[in-house]
């Protein structure tokens, strides 16, 4: 099977991060694998949480959503459903819970982190290029925070990248595009820190189940692809 | 009292239409006013809303929305809300009846566009570069229907656009930036066709009230602005 | 086209107001234009909204409905629907808008006044009935907390009347009612106080776009109506 | 306990029924009892529920509301709060059980028939009265579905009316007002048919609980209330 | 007509309350009559009702709602609706008066204790059932708060039990099965004191009117059938 | 660190899976895994989701509740909120795609099967307690769908069994109760079929990341689990 562009089965689109994409937020960051394409900003708020005391720390959550056309026919608008559907509620909590691996949360203190992941485009893929730019936004939003004074110690940041990986039509393919993803037998998404540990694991069969001899496959096979976006992250933040 | 970058009373700010941004939608257009951007997308769908019967031609609806950090402090996101406030309600009715005027909707035979106008970054006068981008996206959108047979006669387009004027601190002022609407006495929001007729005009008087001739000089330094906004969307929708 | 009974093209139905409809409300006013008929309520409560800070004057807001068979057909009942729709969003908007103009804001001390508008018999105009009609209950909400000591300054309120124009079958008409405005080529609320200053300008090309003289000539129609209201207005408030 | 306007026990307050309050309703009615005030149309609606088979008869439904300011204190609208709260919901399934129960619901062939129920002054009993104005508005309703030929049989009516009664420190009092009704022992509403009997009683120990003797007594009480009540429907059907 | 299982006219089905039935709450039961199951806890909350002063004593709510396949077919999950329907608001409202008569509310101090019914399996009569297995768990509450000291005083409960009654097919039956309860001419529910003096009673013509004697006959028939419920109830709190 | 009643690092809780709790479900199960309880239901319906054309095949789609206090302090009801939260609606439809892979989907034939999870007691593993039932109460249905003839060809199914794991305070631990789960470091849910093979992995860094190698040996620490539960499934569905 020939992927678009003449694609190798371990490689990834064109990834890239551009930031300063949004004159008001504290971190943003413009996300693009291939043709999918994803708005992250990060967003200080001195506040916390009803449900945390001060003292604790502080926190971080994240918001996904898609325009009504970043899909090959038009998706309704969520906020005109009148609610968020349960993909859109399982990303958003995936990409929250991944972020706050990247920082020690009790320096927060009595912070919140809003990370908003809209989707312009989707081809594939949007939730790990929304972990991986939201990783480059919320980097800048603690440099911010930093530099208004807002955090006394120094917090020290994780770095934190997923890609997707799967298994379509008995191949074993990195960074599936939608119409690979549609077709898949096995997906996975795999999102890891600097020294390729994992923070989550989510893989599904969805026509097929595998072995864990596969899944270790599918794993290795993600682990490349997380280094380079890494790369193409710290260029992101500190261009050289 | 000095506007921005130099800017004249009468005078716009930089304006930039970019179609093809988006690679799914019939007819698409980012749309700036400065800082404002919005992402505007025009979608051909093969039904009409149900209270229309077949054979009463078409219709073209629109809906509007925020990013939740598109503006200074980050807006709650309405998909998390549940419900689209009143003011995105307000804005999306204004739009689509704007639009419809642009159109002989009685030619429209069982297709209903759905325009998506997302406010990427809000730096005032959203709602008329809404509707400024939306008509470049509207006409791409009726020649690609043309083009795939789904409309058999010739739609003429009449052209629509919009610019907000105002008066503020006494001066009265030509497309407002979000510093200046905040501060207005009065501001209108006008919207025009190619013979610079009205289609709709919404004037507010929020720190004063205007006499009639005032409102008058308001329209009327609305009309240059229109006629150039206009010559920027022939450029691209017909690029010379 | 002859308008039902025998009215002028200038000339208003017969507009009635009348006040202490409710025995609770610190202000209340039945007002009909014609058949439309809008049961007006004006609360003084001793709160402010959330985002006001103490110190910051006071607030008026409002809210519109109609009950379900106001209408020719049956209408469904917002509150059985979960939601009030993008109309009465936009109404309610424009009546707390217009109200706040009659009032010195600043001078309201810790209070909020709500509006309530609600539509007993629609046949056009029940926007501009409102506003007509939310005068007089203001009017008398703020002598009752005067009166009450809530108020320790006196508060001169603007006058602040509306009438519907629009061009029907190519003719101007004033104070349209349900037949007519639903063919109306072009409809046109006007807001103003009592120097005949516009306060809000609402112009919608339904069937046809108008120049701005087209758009004088309605202005200049709604006056002498405006001023008729305006007489209904002070009889209701201090009853000759 | 001296009760106002020097009520007896027994009585009742000063009941009104007004009919062709509204120009659009198949039928309508404005019920007063004191100054408990409520609007009552029916519509007459040629579908049926989904959950009913065409040939089965048609149905009746009800719906109720209260205007936010018919209250001493107001309200918050439900519309605004996104939906009906338990009380609403509890008193329209009532005026509905108890309005079916007045016609041979299997010979209404395909018609629905909405009665609404709209509270302008709400002063106690207003279910009672919505009961007892909504028999008016049906009977109307169907005496112009047969005008319309939309009735091909005969449809019979069971007159329906309702009263409240109560148990206030220690009496026994019919047609309770708001005082009264907030601080009963007992209170107790009955829905009977034109031979007093019984199609819903509902009675509450708020304060205290009541042997089946004074239950029966309360019973008693509202027997020729509702003889009452149903003299004054009648007139208002059929003025002499 | 013969009742299921050579049931008499006047017998319950067999009624279990078994307590202790979740590790977590202050009070718990499951109730069964016959076939019909309801698993009913209490929680004691150190918190009260916004509307409620410190000092005003406690509250006692309950909300009620039914597993989607407790019925013979599928209901849809109110959850997933995004609303409870008004049956389920008018039993949990009926649920909590009821119980809210077994306490003296004045002495609950700052305490609001939750009720909550859930309905494993419906065969008619869940509301009752709800009501008799609710005291066991509410007892069981109380007791638990009072060895934990937050109660200082000794609140005496009243006891209280529910059974329905109906007249189906012209018989005067208790404890109606669905099946007896969907072809019921009349049903009437029954909320009794330990001294049967009542505390609610509701009564639905569905197919019939009744006599004031009639409803009488009824009323008496439940009084054995609550005074049995009222053994077991005491056997589940007080094991002999 | 000791596990509660002297369970072993890779011993699993008290499984019980008891059939037939429910006399109206096409399949029911009552799944317990220590105190952690879950009433499953299957439900047979003929009809497809709307975006399924006839011919397809069918569809199994899952709903998860909790009842409020199936928790240690007490959850707001999802139905009175207003919505299911986004833990909810992850774990519903994380049961659905599980159980799709036990079927082959194409073969049934117009049916949807609809799965309910409700938790009695949440104990830890709620989502693997409620796959693990799921199968059972699946199983059931789809032999009582093709004892009614339903369906025509034979279904033959996968065993589908789930099971939680996770590292906790550096040990790794099978089958983590509500103590162990609310302190991990990392924990994994593991869904296999009768082959071991993987249908869902889903792992989170809660406090910690792992190194590939780490999250291999909790998956082979998954399996003796899951094929013991896979034994008390077949003893549920087919009792020696």
């Amino acid at each position: 099977m020939a992927r678009q562009e003449k694609r190798l089965a371990e490689g990834l689109r064109e990834v890239k991060i551009i930031t300063g994409v949004n004159p008001y937020a504290e971190g943003s960051a413009e996300v693009s694998f291939g043709k999918t394409k994803v708005l992250v900003t990060a967003t200080v708020e001195k506040e916390l949480p009803k449900w945390m005391a001060p003292g604790d720390g502080g926190w971080i959550t994240a918001e996904y959503g898609m325009l009504p056309r970043s899909t090959h026919t038009r998706n309704k608008r969520e906020a005109a459903q009148g609610k968020q559907g349960g993909r859109t509620l399982e990303i958003q909590r995936l990409v929250a819970r991944a972020l706050r691996q990247a920082v020690d949360i009790k320096k927060l203190e009595g912070l919140t982190i809003r990370i908003d992941c809209d989707v312009l485009c989707a081809d594939g893929g949007t939730r790990t290029a929304s972990i991986s730019g939201a990783w480059v936004a919320l980097f800048q939003a603690i440099e911010s925070a930093m530099k208004q004074g807002l955090l006394s110690s120094d917090i020290t940041l994780k770095q934190v990248a997923a890609v997707s990986v799967g298994q379509v039509k008995g191949e074993l393919l990195v960074d599936l595009c939608y119409e690979e993803d549609s077709g898949a037998d096995f997906d996975l998404n795999v999102v890891c820190d600097e020294d390729l540990k994992i923070i989550e694991i989510q893989g599904t069969g969805e026509r097929a189940t595998l072995s864990l001899d596969e899944v270790n496959k599918l794993v290795l096979l993600s682990q490349p692809a997380i280094r380079k976006i890494m790369q193409i992250q710290k260029q992101a933040v500190r261009p050289s």
